[in-house]
């Protein structure tokens, strides 16, 4: 970030702190003082001191005093003086910041997924931030600002405003076929606070365990742990959860994503819709419907959400995180009605609601169609991207079995038996690759077969080809161990 | 929000639902399927629905079965033709309204505060809107948003940005001499999620009591037991919490705002600060402070931050929502380290991280000084009006006691013994006026002294006295009963 070195653009605030020095007259305080203030770290390395001249007036010191002070700071290595630019505090030496603080050097593949640098990005779930509509939003943005009622540029209802409740109630309704109000609408931070929210009001009505599907996204069942519930894991296959293994009794609630499982893309066909919402309504379980990437769809068959056809059953979670962007960090739930006075408190006292302003501007976008038209303009640049990715690995790895390609932004890849997905993985990093193990989405990975997800939404269409090749070339290298 | 009524402005995505109609040659059909979604509450009111040769087009049909299919039901009360206009789903009846779920109707007195409506709002902790630099913060929103490399527009560090963890850094090493590093900043929504984490945190790792002011900001105590803790109140006098009363073992962690306790005002003098960090030291205890408004401090003397005295034994919180806006809901972590790692992986797993356009416009604000210029700029708008509110206490209700004015957004104001606050507080809302009965931030509210919080930061200096002479008029009239 580069500093404005204006002489007006001095931190202000700083004098707030110097302040607290008002009343000493000798340098020496102030020399002492502001010594004090670097090593301790107060002030930063990089910050840059008012002028001498302001410092002066504001501490009450006469100039000189300000001065012999910085001149000494100098000359023992403290402060900086740049010729036109003003008096800093001087930059840790090069040599020393290797060494600073007591932490391991750590390879990149341990750091947390989304931390680890790449040149190609395969990870699942990513869009691609070339295609969000930053002068679009960046305009709404502004216009929602402007037209907000002073009244209403405060703390947020915690339910979320009520013209985006109004506006995904009817979205959802229409793309989803949801069936809900603005009032059992929750606007909340993406999915994974919906489902923290959820679980946390589960685990207070007494619920102890909750059904998930194995594989499942690997992070969920660790905020279902730290919600105080256990997960259950049952089987996944191509029709989505194996109903036939549900169990009796025992638990409160399953977590579902029936329109496309993650990572191995499964959709619950219709029989098992039907046998999951009987053993729900049966046994007064609850069902959580993850509904990530529904609007990324790519056949002519709309495959409408759970919550649909049991909408006192069903809470259901989306996110504007696959089809708009993860930055935002948007998301929703549309809770039965008898759920939703409980998810309102919580979101109160976990953070009194999100952040208002771009709720306001994804309203205007869905009641202008525009969320819309972005979807439209988006889908087939994925599905493109997903063709490539299947016809490259028809090409380049015939012995791989991609699965789940109807929708989202991924594939899930079988790779034959006995591969060593982490030393794939490792190949394919160091030649500039990074792709994701599926095992860690299993609920045992040691048991899971090798696969991978391979995530086509970030990279462009004519990057593919290149990147299957390289996965090739992981794959033969890894196997050639 | 009003609706654009152009030809093309109709949802495109309303296609996807409808297209699961395709196939159908009758008008039979499409009617019952049309009124089926109605019915259901999959098409809300007021949805329009596409032109009926759009339509047509899209299912594949003659446009004269889509034609009647919707004469039919515009015929039945289902649909509604607005000349020029399209096509609607009929609203529902005026009179329906009311009767609709199964809602008692609530005196607004009973609703949580922030969604109380009144004229004039004396609530603490509420900036004023006006002052919020609405333009400044679009221009740098759109700036920020324009800069961001495409790999950072995704999701983001969960904590937080970069640029806003050096730049907060920096800042409150200056302006509240805090001693921390931008590894050891985590970026949430507001000082309720910071405390929210920091408690879950604490419980997994065994803590199972937080000592807490007696009175403290009211929610906290509900946040805290959501969290798993239980709070332990300790009294607060004039001169913060009284530390004599600390208990010598049983609790892992205390929860205090020594610059400005909630809702009394006091401030922790150097003696007890000193008692307290060093009662922490002995017990192996984390002190957790909470900074809220210590930006907005009235007096010539700064209270510097008490984690700078033990930047190992505190975890400091703080946010823009008094100082800025509580609509952004920006907070901030800043935690020993070997607290941080662990906060970094609770929001992770909480809601993968803050949203990130936000940040990164609020950390430009923070490095180029505006933020600090919109402070000096506040500062002495918040002063005059809490000298007015001072003035007309004392002309107009001289035997009330107001306390905790140095600082901040609200007065605690003592009322004669015997007053029934809650009387007050209907007669002044009969006159348009919301206060705050001081005993909710009690941990036994019915043993609290008579008391209200006066929240003067968004009320123009002006209506200030007008709103105590009301406050005056609600009293007698309480008094009167």
């Amino acid at each position: 970030m580069q500093t404005n070195l204006a002489e007006t653009a001095f931190p202000p605030d700083l004098l707030v702190e110097l302040r607290a020095l008002t009343g000493r007259t000798k340098a020496v305080p102030l020399t002492q003082d502001l010594r004090a203030a670097v090593l301790s770290g107060r002030l930063l390395p990089g910050t840059r001191l008012p002028p001498s001249r302001v410092l002066a007036a504001e501490l009450g010191m006469s100039r000189s005093v300000v001065v012999r002070a910085f001149t000494e700071l100098i000359a023992d290595g403290y402060l900086d003086a740049r010729q036109g630019a003003g008096t800093f505090v001087r930059p840790e030496p090069e040599d020393a910041s290797p060494g600073r603080g007591d932490q391991e050097p750590v390879h990149p593949l341990e750091a947390p997924l989304l931390r680890v640098p790449a040149r190609m990005r395969l990870l699942g779930g990513l869009p691609d931030a070339q295609l969000f509509p930053r002068a679009l939003w960046a305009r709404h943005y502004r216009a929602a600002l402007m037209a907000l009622p002073d009244s209403e540029l405060s703390y947020p209802d915690s339910r979320g405003a009520e013209a985006l409740r109004c506006a995904l109630a009817a979205y959802l309704g229409r793309v989803r076929a949801v069936r809900t109000t603005p009032e059992q609408v929750i606007v909340c931070a993406g999915v994974t606070q919906g489902l923290a929210l959820v679980c946390r009001a589960l685990r207070r009505a007494g619920v102890q365990r909750i059904v998930v599907e194995d594989p499942c996204f690997g992070p969920h069942r660790e905020t279902i742990v730290r919600a105080g519930l256990e997960p259950v894991p049952i089987p996944v296959d191509a029709g989505g959860l194996d109903v036939a293994q549900l169990p009796v009794g025992g638990v409160g609630a399953a977590l579902v994503a029936p329109a496309h499982s993650f990572p191995t893309g499964g959709t619950l066909d219709g029989a098992r819709r039907h046998a999951l919402v009987a053993w729900a309504r049966r046994h007064g379980v609850l069902l959580v419907e993850d509904d990530y990437d529904a609007e990324l769809r790519y056949d002519r068959t709309p495959i409408a959400a759970l919550q649909g056809h049991a909408p006192d059953h069903v809470v259901y979670l989306g996110s504007a995180s696959k089809s708009f962007s993860p930055a935002l960090r948007i998301g929703w739930i549309a809770a039965p009605a008898r759920l939703a006075g409980a998810l309102d408190v919580a979101k109160r006292f976990e953070d009194m609601g999100s952040g208002l302003l771009e709720q306001h501007t994804f309203a205007r976008l869905l009641e202008r169609g525009e969320f819309a038209r972005h979807l439209r303009r988006v889908r087939p640049v994925y599905r493109r991207r997903r063709d490539a990715a299947l016809a490259a690995l028809a090409q380049l790895l015939p012995q791989a079995r991609p699965a789940g390609a109807a929708a989202g932004l991924h594939l899930h890849v079988r790779l034959p038996a006995g591969v060593d997905v982490a030393a794939v993985r490792r190949a394919a990093y160091d030649r500039g690759v990074l792709i994701e193990d599926a095992a860690q989405h299993s609920a045992v990975p040691e048991r899971a077969a090798p696969a991978i997800v391979l995530g086509y939404g970030s990279l462009p269409e004519s990057a593919i080809p290149n990147a299957v090749a390289i996965l090739r070339d992981a794959l033969a290298h890894a196997g050639a161990r």
